[in-house]
């Protein structure tokens, strides 16, 4: 099978690696948006050969979308245009407003969408890594509006990546990420740029930044290019979650202020359950 | 030496077995607060025996206080009525209240205020492991106003536990670990506390929880009878690292629902300047 990927990042090198190593991919074709970025990828042996999208689009069984959300959303119309019995896949994060972007489209049949929940905070072709998604959660999407012959390929695929699928409504699977995906970069984010804006009157103040710390801010590393994206595609949902944990956040804020240690330990003790569902999940997996 | 380590958790615990192994103590004895968890230490080997407070005070050359930090402030004037040549430390993540309250004491000078930044988000005698401080830095609070051989114990004491030791006022201290330790609990408290609230009516939010998400979240299985102390002694900066939190995130909040791509990105591109901080205080320690 040949598949060609577009977007030579994290995922989609990521991806690269694995459908290759595992069989799953005869050939890998990679479209990039930038002559270094391709050059990179073939350097590292991501991919086997540096394509036009035009070219991609024609000589490839599967093809997988794996750019920023905006970059997807301009995109799918002009790829589905070209398609005929190829699949087409994305990897994005926010989907409603992609798959509504196809909705009436003659050849939506033949795409898939779909989202993988695996990455790392870095980016680019080199942060490219083996068995990223091994053990993790694939979400496919609306699978009643695509044929079954494509809805197969592209299970197999995640099958090859080792990943548990399950099917979701596009619109649910927003409101979903914007809990356990989208909100945890924003907290963090916002965490280290409230610890940095301090920084600039107390300079030692990371050496102290422990292990703890470390873990809540890691994805304060990840980048605007992929996330202003998802901001933009999935800003309802997010926004109602940003307003839950602010609300929650100004609460707990208050029972300190006024020492209210039995409601603190009643939040606190509800937070900790938060072990025993990641515990499980582990153990699942 | 002889050591008693005064409550039988997860600092207590792992500072025994690290001062026993490496030689800085030829006996550790214990004090816990109920039989179970003192025997539970025996059983582990963590202490050779247990002894009540007043024997533990006696009989050591070093006493280190190891239990939440209301607990402490109950038991260090009653320990400093008690000794004489002995040296009094403690492991609290709050200094500022807790030193004031022995400010006039005869013996104050054998007390040597102390906070190793290290920690796990597990508790209770069995969380104890080997090397826990390992290349983390350990704060020692107004050295001045403690005697030398009191202050040279305890930094043998760090040293042995492989930690970057520096020194700071207790008011200083109190400020800088609300930043880099207090609040990285509260985001996590309250991001497991939402996500759990959406999740009584979204049943399997959990399925699609990645690796970003759980590490977002991992101290929020930290214990609330260890933090809500901590948040009573520290309470003004924690609020006011609170208020600056909920301020920033507001404004994130509404960059996002007006899609201003530009205030996004400045943001997020300061807070990815956390990377290099991080990664140079890795390549350091």
């Amino acid at each position: 099978m040949k598949v060609t990927i577009i977007g030579m990042g994290l995922i989609g090198g990521s991806l690269a690696i694995d459908l290759k190593k595992r069989g799953y991919a005869e050939v890998i074709m990679g479209v990039g948006n930038t002559k270094e970025t391709t050059q990179k990828a073939l350097d590292l042996k991501l991919i086997d050969r540096v394509v036009t999208l035009d070219e991609g689009i024609a000589e490839a069984d599967l093809i997988v979308l794996a750019t920023p959300i905006d970059v997807m959303i301009s995109q799918l119309t002009y790829i589905l245009d070209r398609v005929s019995t190829q699949v087409v896949t994305d990897m994005g994060s926010a989907k409603f407003n992609l798959v509504k972007s196809v909705k009436d489209h003659p050849n939506r049949r033949r795409y898939v969408p779909s989202h993988p929940m695996a990455g790392t905070e870095y980016s680019g072709p080199s942060a490219a890594v083996p068995n990223l998604f091994d053990g993790k959660t694939a979400i496919l999407c609306d699978i009643e509006d695509s044929d079954k012959d494509a809805v197969t390929l592209v299970s197999r695929m995640y099958d090859v990546l080792k990943m548990n699928i399950i099917f979701m409504g596009a619109e649910n699977h927003d409101v979903h990420v914007a809990y356990v995906s989208h909100i945890s970069h924003i907290s963090s984010f916002i965490l280290a740029q409230t610890v940095l804006d301090k920084e600039k009157n107390e300079k030692n103040i990371f050496e102290l930044a422990s292990g703890g710390f470390t873990s809540t801010v890691r994805l304060a590393k990840s980048s605007a290019k992929m996330w202003i994206p998802i901001f933009n595609q999935n800003t309802e949902n997010i926004v109602t979650v940003l307003d839950s944990y602010i609300h929650n956040l100004q609460q707990f804020r208050d029972l300190i202020a006024r020492h209210d240690n039995q409601q603190l330990e009643q939040i606190i003790k509800e937070a900790n359950r938060i072990k025993d569902i990641l515990d499980a999940k582990k153990q699942k997996s």
